[in-house]
């Protein structure tokens, strides 16, 4: 089963937002055996569409369509597939409820626009979106699919997962497919493939490994596709143990899982809690720490001192430590992991100082430099890190150097 | 002249990668006036490749393709289009001295692959690649032109700016284009578009608006075509004015700004601080504001006081509050602002404290509840939102709601 997505909107052709869209859908399909065969982005115009689909048939079995689905007048998607298929349009009764429930929630009133939500074509199987306004639609016309999302990414990604994905398993014939992840960090992707030259030669066809880089991570992706799942289960996991062996000193998760969710496990199993620090980060940890569910079982909590004065009042860094060596140094990092273990009472705390940029930089000390320090009562360690000019990516760089030093640290703290 | 782009490559189509080339070559190409009329990723299979091309000549003038121009055996793009167009191949003397002088600067033995790269189709115009050992290619066949640049960013970019770009120019004949964008939030698409009716149907036919929502914000972008740039300009700026005075109550941003950005500006108009406590949005807050360059200025820094004991600690929330109240009420996020004001020595504060979910919520208080409180000495004001289910979109959208009420009551502030 083949594939196309196409993606209506201007706001794309304009480069006025990157579609992060297809990636994520092009990799749903791939973890169910579906292949993405082209993608199309195209004007928000109904003879565009209509050529787009002629164009799409004969290439592929499925075609899944985002965007152009709001309540205003550039959101032309659904009266342009009608006319597409010949159809009128048809109130779709639960996604009225939807609408009006909605709205309700919110304390608004009900405009006729938002009422118009509610139509569909009416050759169309309504997709229930329980993250917005907008339902998905689902089309089977001249022996192909036709799949109509909402744009707005939580709501595309809710529908295709409770939606899109188990109605094209229901389809069948798809290949069994099994995945396995590994998340590593500190190691660069030319050198972690380097390591794994004798894996990859060693792997079968129908087995492929892929390198998936983030900033200051990797994540290593094993594919298999075959026709019986406790097999390649079974295959996968053989692999995957002879890299894990490989890769150990670089190892975070196996599975699709993040630093923050590993330190978190990990502190679980210890019993401590944590806090955090942050200047050049700016709430950036916190951010990633709290985001998954149930942080708050051991973390405490996180201080974004941007100002000096902060420093000293929350952390008690000492004046004359900021004096001497600046807010940017070892001393000062580690002074502030001290304050979170005395004064806010947690077990462990990680501490970022930096010059993030694009200015505020000095001869000694340029932009992308960052300090960073983690550790318990008795232990606290630190490191200096030079990255480059981009603001936001020294930011995140930080962040991630920050938590996986933490987690190497973590790992070597005895279970009681 | 309209132009489509083809990304070339399975790592796109596999959701490996994010296609941002994309997005910056329309921007860039939209600044000389030139519109993306589609993008198209397609695999790096010859027949795809031609197939692709044939589709392209049907719909515009000019094709850029990007991608399948490295060393290794799956980079097919140059083979491709010689075959496509009927030549053989040649060796471009300027390419090779350009790909022996990036080895010899790196202290690389030149490999006999690497020498492969100055060989290019006979009937292409090369454009030199400074930051790289690719070249680019011009064709000028069939009345169209066909451009093939690398796929790796900074490659593209760099011969986007010194090659692409000049020549397009030099084609002539392009007409002027003229966006402009408009920041709003706390209110929804439906009802911007239903009070922005009669500016819809004043527009001219060359003059679109489009309504780009996401989580409780929503930006409108007008775009304009036309034979002068000056009068655009002047004719778009009419329309904005119109649409800023009839938005005005939820216009946060002319231009390409953002909520932080907004209150930044207003804060150092002010020259006044202000500080962040955030339970429930665990530093999202704190790192959106840190994400603009400079925030310091104003920002003087954030507490995530996740436990209820650093509510107490740190910001001196009454224990008897949090019993008889609860974190999550509008006493807390009084106090907790209190706190800012008093204790971080801020002008300003905002506070957040919600059940962001997906479980700890109770009868009385669901998953979603959000209390958020913001203010100065002698007025704090609170307000309690009511979201779903989703612990990011909570997070996301309890952020955004309480930046939105945050900068509705700094424009009250007058100026000193």
């Amino acid at each position: 089963m083949k594939v196309e997505i196409i993606t209506i909107g201007d706001e794309i052709l304009i480069g006025q937002i990157v579609d992060t869209n297809s990636a994520w859908m092009a990799q749903a399909l791939g973890d169910i055996g579906i292949r993405v065969h082209q993608i199309s982005s195209i004007s928000d115009q109904e003879a565009h569409i209509f050529k787009a689909l002629v164009e799409a048939e004969g290439r592929v079995e499925v075609i899944i369509m985002t965007g152009g689905l709001g309540p205003t007048k550039d959101d032309i998607t659904k009266h342009s597939l009608a006319k597409y298929f010949g159809v009128g349009m048809k109130q779709d009764k639960e996604a009225l409820e939807n609408v009006t429930s909605i709205f309700a929630r919110f304390n608004m009133p009900l405009l006729e626009v938002n009422k118009n939500q509610a139509m569909v074509p009416e050759n169309c199987q309504v997709l229930q979106n329980l993250k917005g306004t907008a339902p998905g639609m689902w089309f089977e016309e001249r022996g192909k699919i036709y799949i109509s999302l909402p744009g707005v990414p939580h709501e595309m990604k809710g529908l295709m997962e409770s939606e899109v994905i188990p109605k094209l398993l229901e389809k069948g014939n798809l290949p069994a497919l099994v995945h396995q992840t590994l998340l590593t960090a500190g190691i660069g992707e030319s050198f972690l493939a380097q390591k794994l030259e004798p894996i990859e030669e060693a792997l079968p066809r129908h087995i492929k490994l892929a390198y998936l880089p983030k900033l200051g991570q990797v994540r290593l992706r094993l594919t298999a596709f075959g026709a019986s799942k406790p097999e390649l289960e079974k295959e996968v996991e053989g692999f995957t143990q002879k890299i894990m062996e490989i890769v150990s000193d670089h190892l975070i998760w196996k599975g699709d899982g993040t630093l923050s969710q590993a330190i978190l496990a990990r502190l679980e199993s210890l019993k401590k809690t944590f806090a955090t620090a942050e200047s050049c980060t700016g709430g950036y940890i916190a951010r990633e720490i709290t985001s998954v569910p149930g942080a708050s079982k051991s973390y405490l909590g996180g201080l974004v001192p941007y100002s000096n004065a902060l420093k000293i009042q929350l952390l008690g860094v000492k004046e004359e430590t900021l004096t001497k060596f600046g807010a940017v140094s070892e001393e000062t990092v580690r002074e502030m992991v001290k304050g979170l273990l005395e004064r806010i009472g947690a077990d462990f705390g990680i501490a970022t100082s930096g010059i993030a940029g694009p200015d505020g930089g000095t001869k000694d000390k340029p932009v992308g430099i960052v300090w960073v320090a983690w550790g318990g009562k008795g232990i606290i360690q630190a490191k200096k890190f030079q990255f480059g000019k981009d603001r936001l990516v020294n930011i995140e760089r930080s962040a991630t150097v920050a938590l996986t030093q933490f987690l190497t640290f973590l790992k070597e703290v005895p279970l009681e």
